[in-house]
């Protein structure tokens, strides 16, 4: 069937300085006579085009001529920068149907398959914005009810073509992953210096924290400067073999930070979701090889063993048809890794880790042992089983400790402080007793709560661990706090919850 | 666990003259320095509270201090008027948890069915505005994925109980309702004075167009005013024993309305929901016996016998539980009803009908006269088998337009022209040949591209049907439009697909 759609009307372009953060939002005057908004209250969605830019917006309507006239179109941030015309400019503005790849959401929600033609046609309408909040959710949702594994690798594979795709020269590219969930856990900022000290290409992009209390970029920052481009990466990686950035300005599967920002206040999580995620972005990267982490624990992300395997299939599954190896493995998910929780105080370990210091959390260094040496024996030239002695070599040496030093400076000065926050409140057990389990979702809202990663000094230390025999009255953890009010906050919710189970 | 929440801070209310349509959204300043809103970015939802009264909504940044400053609130409609705080005033803005009703999304994400309970709270947040239309999206797909016929149950049960409830005297309460999809079919507007003519209640509210050409209401309207409140539609309900008002000021099923400006533009239309929508409006109203007119076709709502016994049984079985006398009745969807499609078109052929005008279109009449006799028999006085022809004797009578009359005169006059669009294009047939099909979605398209409801006067007026023999050349419908730009599009479009198949 022939599209039926109304004729379009010139509008002068007028920006608003209002930011609606992702989604292109445009202002129409109650009073714009030639479009007649009160026609468009079933879809509410409009096309601007000038010249051969052309974006789709979702429509509010200003009751205020001096806001909006009727002769104009109010543009916010980003729809205003995404068209790039200036103001004043004449536009032309049309109602329009949703974008034909929605049909995908139709089909799946009647429990359908979509075909890899289908899925890039709907990633390349999430890369231009076309699609609104409320139909990324609807889509989100009804992938949620099910997908098939062919639908899941057609998906990661037309993500991690619709950006940028790094280039190395090297046959090898290393990278490590944990899919989260757990606090602490800083394993990543251990395992590229080492790896990189022995010389595998380790060219690390990662994530600030989306719901956690710090991102591996968050915890890097203090650091060293982690918001690199692709040119300043590349010279970083040419001359230590390795970086640690935060992948948002790399540009890298820009599909995933799409869904990531609906699917992050949903709450939707499912395996398929994260396996395109994490792998388009890795494709992207031009990794090679890929080792994942996948905690497993009653209060991690993945609850079970049965489906911990079932992830690792599918991530085997998509990884091996898109020619990306993977190793997936299984770790301890039942407390918090390392002590500290919040960036400064996850350096804090991971520096004391690298140092060799006699405090540094040793779950933590034998965790990230265990992850190089696995990385490790990658290299021909390391015999099997040997990984875990060679990484051990590199930490001990101090050579893990020189790289991250060496990629530290390459990768620029910290933008903010390494001071641990001077507010302390200690959370004390309130009955004798055997530790036999930690909540991490409470303890990492916590941590949240008392300011991380917003304030880098914010967060928790944990004094006890699982398995521990404690006397009522003896602290558990420290919270750390900058900001008073958040800290109090942080302090009442742990006092009443603690996350430490006794028994 | 408890709730773990940043703490509020005190902001001035400003109101923006921004219309947001249904949602709640607040205007912060980038420099908001107390609610530091990158925080938010996780969720962009706050809640503000004003003495009593408090709202959950999304929130959108200001770049300029003068539109929001740092220790303003900008508060759009409709977020403004419902807080009722006066300009300036202070209020309490904290970030916000997702409201605990969301977690419904998740249990039905995950495969679970939701208890009374569950769906109580469902309705309860989306009556007061909680929820954004990304969460609203994701629970309609969830629940698209499977729905017990308990948890329409359920949900059409607290959705009737959300809102206002009328309640009459009289132990029988009557309507009549459609599900839709078919152009024309304006039955309504005749069982209506016939049944109400005979001495049956027929308080009816209808609703505006949504995606069609024109609702029972907007057609009404060509006759007589239509936004009455509840006292107004009481008055005339008891002058005439019926009334044919628009239901968007009596505030029955207010969760109803919600759900549908969302399922509206990502055309979700599921059986479950369908039954939700309607009886809880029905039973709001406080009818005692419905009929249900379910058109099949190939180009209808419900393509095929067995979907229709479906859906009949969804409705059977909660009308039942919720105490609702429920008359399924499948139709002929394969073709319009009627010839005038459009608000002034579709009463042309009412008031033919009405006249036993010998233009009439007869189907209209049948259909009108079968639905008729089947309410007319709830009446013990009507014998059964009589409910037809005591209907034709109303209609044959003049009784019924009298009636009809009364009651366009209680409702008061119409505020919009009867006029038939001037603008006149013949659609005509490409080739010799026999109608086999008529595209009911094209015919609708084509009608609302023309201007209907928007322009009363627009639509489409049907010259031939199915099964005629056409020859090449001979005209199919014709198009009549108000706006010269809307006209000429519909009539390029309904020449390059008309719609009518021919064989």
């Amino acid at each position: 069937m022939k599209p039926v759609r109304a004729s379009p009307v010139h509008l002068k372009i007028k920006p608003i300085a209002i930011n609606t953060f992702r989604e292109n939002v445009l202002i129409l005057s109650r009073d714009c006579h030639a479009l007649r908004p009160e026609r468009l209250k079933g879809s509410r969605k409009v096309e601007i085009t000038r010249g051969s830019e052309r974006l789709l917006a979702t429509v509010i309507i200003a009751e205020d001529p001096l806001l909006v006239a009727p002769d104009e179109v109010g543009l916010t941030q980003p729809a205003f920068r995404r068209l790039g015309a200036p103001a004043g400019a004449l536009a032309n503005v049309a109602s329009a149907p949703p974008p034909s790849a929605t049909s995908a959401i139709f089909d799946k929600i009647r429990g359908d398959t979509l075909t890899p033609a289908q899925l890039t046609d709907v990633v390349h309408d999430l890369v231009d914005h076309r699609w609104s909040d409320m139909e990324i959710a609807a889509f989100l949702v009804a992938c949620a009810s099910f997908m098939t594994a062919d639908e899941t690798l057609a998906l990661t594979d037309a993500m991690a073509r619709a950006g940028k795709r790094l280039q190395w020269d090297n046959r090898l590219v290393v990278d490590k992953h944990c899919i989260g969930g757990v606090p602490g856990n800083r394993t990543s900022l251990i395992v590229a210096p080492i790896v990189a000290a022995h010389g595998l290409l380790f060219p690390k992009t990662s994530s600030r924290a989306i719901t956690s209390p710090s991102g591996t970029a968050d915890t890097m920052e203090v650091l060293a400067r982690v918001d690199l481009d692709e040119q300043e990466m590349r010279a970083v990686v040419e001359e230590c073999g390795g970086c640690v950035v935060w992948g948002g300005r790399v540009d890298l599967s820009p599909a995933d930070d799409v869904l990531i920002s609906v699917e992050r206040p949903l709450s939707i999580d499912t395996p398929d979701q994260m396996v395109a995620s994490i792998l388009s972005k890795k494709l992207a990267a031009g990794s090679t090889s890929l080792i994942i982490d996948v905690p497993v624990g009653p209060t991690a992300k993945v609850r079970d063993t049965r489906a911990a395997l079932r992830l690792r299939k599918l991530f085997e599954f998509v990884g091996s048809r898109l020619g990306l190896h993977i190793d997936v493995i299984m770790t301890d998910g039942s407390q918090p890794i390392g002590r500290g929780i919040g960036p400064a105080l996850e350096m804090r370990d991971v520096l004391a880790v690298l140092r060799s210091a006699s405090d540094a959390p040793p779950e933590l260094t034998d965790k990230a042992v265990k992850l190089s040496g696995r990385l490790l024996e990658l290299d021909p030239e390391v015999r099997g089983g040997q990984g875990e002695a060679r990484a051990r070599e590199l930490l001990g040496s101090g050579a893990a400790l020189k790289k991250m030093e060496q990629i530290a400076e390459a990768q620029g000065p910290s933008p903010i402080s390494n001071a641990i926050g001077s507010l302390v409140h200690e959370v004390a057990a309130k009955k004798d007793g055997w530790i036999d389990g930690v909540d991490c979702l409470r303890i990492a809202r916590i941590a949240r709560l008392a300011g991380a990663p917003t304030d880098p000094g914010a967060g928790i230390d944990i004094l006890k661990r699982k398995g521990d025999n404690v006397r009522a009255g003896e602290p558990l953890y420290r919270i750390h706090g900058v900001e008073r009010a958040d800290f109090d906050y942080a302090a009442s919710a742990a006092d009443a919850e603690s996350g430490f189970h006794l028994t």
